[in-house]
């Protein structure tokens, strides 16, 4: 029941107005504590239409600096956005550290509609709800503070609100279809949102409903449960954070040590089958396009191993217009300030076209966790991570291909050793590379925890043995047609 | 799926050796940190019958303090226990802080063989996954680390072990009826666990599902889970809580000052009312016990409010050898040392049975918030642990009334003068009632607040105006046979 969780009773109007400013100072204050300490705040408005959240918004952000907001009014998704997974278009809204970010209506509204107009099947449906429990939890684990408001109003007040509001022209644009929709079907609406606030009311991320009966006393509600959530997150600023089990099914793989990499192709087979396996590429791409199947490859390998060379062979087949190579570097001050997935969630392909990323997402348990740039329960809790990072891909209907391109140390310090004295190749060649190489067991060790706990069936790791760099690039091509192959045959 | 929860590969034999010993060398020197930041932790063991929980049990035990722990079977509730709420029994097995109590299965067993066994509904089935939800997460939220395994082994391997184990007369005990029975119905258990653990895989208390193939592994995962486990909760010890909003149906209440306090009975009304209910409520006790209707009855006011004469005027009318009463002082060690609801949990009645309480579990945001007994997020969390407490007693079928007895400053000092003033009445009053009459306005605040969060319509709150005692017993005796009366109905 909707109405049970608002427990507070209204106070006379000049409490309010005493307590909403202390309430507004607060917030200004809490601002800088903000900034200081690098806390993200994410804000759901959700609620009945004409319940007023766009005014206690409004009367909210008048109150806050702007240079530590943005608010931004989520409406149904585009065509553009329906060719991206679910999540995408909430992933990228979230605030940097330090900012607030306000949604009038969101990931709730999307669903219930879905839900309402019989767009989503039962199977489906229970799949949103567990993206939302793990966006939020996945958020909140990573210090981001997130606060959703329901505000509430009876079948009785709304129909009054929305009647005044038509009886004017100067008012009746601020109602719109679904507003008198809704009203229509009140009680049908009723249980559909109650239903999805059970599902989600978790003791992270919590519903808070707000009684929206009166203007003044939903504004003071929700300033007041702000205060009092960055209030717990300041608090709780260092902590650590319990680790989940894996729940995805893993397939079992070999450690780094044991692959042979004395595999090799004769020059002549190489040059034919590259012929035979690009041309089947560009068809599969031509059907992935038209069925609007999402391909994603994911490169990581040592240094010098052959990537840029593997990637050129993959993309010497593809049409430019449908695929993006993504180099990832370290990730720039914006990305940093924000969850580690973020700037990928920022860089997916759309339906039919392919993203291939020359280094990728696995930095957070491969170059993060050695170099120290996150704390050890950052990326112990990584791996689960990705894991649901590329499920919300899968449930999309991505094909999902991770590659570890591999070498021995001995190849590695001969490719360097070539690289260093032949002048044309020497930018290729840093002191990094050579830094990252004395690290190599370090290294080692981290791949084979990071290949053993995300490869996932539905997203595997592949080995590629690249001393003999055309041999890899040859089984990079088939494993990538081989995916396509399935994901094609299944979604017949 | 069960066994995708694990995805820890298994070791070599020698590492696997090597890891157990450091595992419990640190295990020790953990006991020592729990002792000192007085850290309770509870560890429950579920699983496969002879999966072998029992084994790695008794090697966890080996290794720690005797001082430190306590380890207990769990088996099918018993006559008496059946007598009491589902959570009872798990609620008064909670370790004391710093210690170790471990849980050789428990509510997760419970519950799935009800549900085997056909012996429970779909409706009381959803609410024992509330009643563990809320269970778990207000142990957590008070500072208790839980832990919960599951032993998993395919049907193969369970087949395998019945069968070894049955072939020898010195092992075939091992085996019991269950185990067998399990065996025989293997995938219909394992469908009935896996949406348990579904069901109540959350992110503070997630499942951990252990590969018990192999002994020694098992022992080692569930060491090593542990271990990091209590890290975890070390680092995490002055942990805020983020208030979670009241989603029980609340009733409207009055404040205290607009109570009116001139309410008075005659002399002779009052003997003739007080007749008739004694004899109405000892009817209504004779069916309530045969219904197995427990009653709960909760007593909180101003000092010399007159909450003993009134008592005593309710179980005049009771058969002693069906009520308790139970007066609540400050908690002895053992207690405080505990959750602060399980001094209540254990005084709960059976059924059929009357528990009438002198002060209650309502000091937490009373008496522990005004003197800084408790922090302020924990009496700010405690309406609605306090809601929750109540939303089990009345699922199990109890009669809850509360009462605040009410008097005014001046009758209470008039009061106070009187017992000074006369010998036989001197043990009643305190340097401490003087004290707490010099927060009067403090508590009258923060009574108010008690009142309107907690009075659920399951579980509400009476004011007893008690200006007039007579009145005052009148009015409480008529509510009790109210609520009786009501009960019964809905019993029919």
């Amino acid at each position: 029941m909707i109405e049970t969780y608002n427990s507070i009773p209204k106070p006379e109007t000049d409490e309010i107005v005493q307590r909403l400013e202390i309430a507004h100072q607060r917030l200004q204050e809490q601002q800088l504590l903000m900034k200081e300490n690098k806390l993200p705040v994410f804000i759901l408005f959700e609620g009945w239409g004409t319940a007023g959240k766009g005014t206690v918004l409004g009367k909210l952000l008048k109150n806050l600096d702007p240079r530590f907001f943005e608010a931004k009014s989520i409406h149904d998704p585009s065509k553009d956005e329906k060719r991206k997974p679910f999540l995408t278009r909430y992933y990228t809204e979230i605030p940097e550290a330090g900012q607030f970010k306000f949604l009038d209506s969101g990931w709730m509204t999307e669903i219930t509609k879905d839900v309402l107009f019989d767009r989503i099947s039962k199977v489906d449906y229970k799949n949103r709800i567990s993206s939302v429990l793990r966006f939020e939890r996945s958020l909140t684990d990573n210090g981001y503070l997130v606060l959703k408001f329901f505000f509430h109003m009876s079948h009785k007040e709304q129909s009054k609100r929305i009647n005044a509001l038509m009886e004017s022209k100067e008012t009746a644009w601020q109602v719109d279809e679904y507003d008198v929709w809704e009203n229509k079907h009140y009680d049908e609406c009723y249980k559909v949102f109650d239903k999805f606030m059970e599902e989600t009311n978790t003791s992270t991320v919590p519903w808070n409903v707000i009684d929206a009966k009166s203007r003044k006393w939903a504004e003071l509600q929700v300033i007041e449960t702000i205060v009092a959530g960055i209030d717990v997150a300041l608090k709780n600023h260092s902590l650590t954070v319990p680790l989940i089990q894996n729940i995805f099914p893993l397939k079992r793989m070999p450690k780094l040590k044991d692959i042979n990499l004395n595999k090799s192709i004769s020059e002549d087979e190489y040059k034919t089958q590259l012929k035979e396996l690009q041309e089947k590429l560009e068809n599969l791409h031509n059907v992935a396009y038209l069925k609007g199947i999402p391909i994603i490859i994911a490169y990581e390998g040592w240094d010098a191993a052959g990537k840029g060379g593997n990637i050129k062979r993959v993309t010497a087949a593809l049409d430019p217009r449908g695929y993006v190579v993504h180099p990832i570097a370290s990730p720039k001050p914006h990305e940093k300030s924000r969850h580690h997935l973020w700037r990928f969630w920022t860089r997916l392909p759309k339906t039919g076209h392919f993203a291939i990323f020359d280094r990728t997402w696995y930095g957070r348990v491969m170059v993060e966790r050695l170099e120290g740039y996150c704390t050890e329960n950052d990326w112990q809790r990584a791996y689960n991570e990705l894991n649901e990072f590329e499920k919300e891909l899968s449930d999309w209907g991505a094909v999902i291909v991770k590659f570890w391109v591999h070498i021995d140390k001995d190849t590695q310090l001969a490719r360097f050793t070539d690289r260093q004295n032949t002048p044309e190749k020497q930018w290729k060649i840093t002191d990094e590379d050579w830094r990252n190489r004395d690290k190599w067991d370090l290294y080692e060790q981290a791949v084979d925890e990071m290949i053993a706990k995300t490869s996932t069936t539905y997203a595997p790791w592949h080995i590629l043995e690249s001393n003999d760099k055309k041999y890899a690039r040859i089984k990079a091509l088939k494993i990538i047609c081989a995916a396509m192959e399935k994901k094609i045959k299944e979604s017949k």
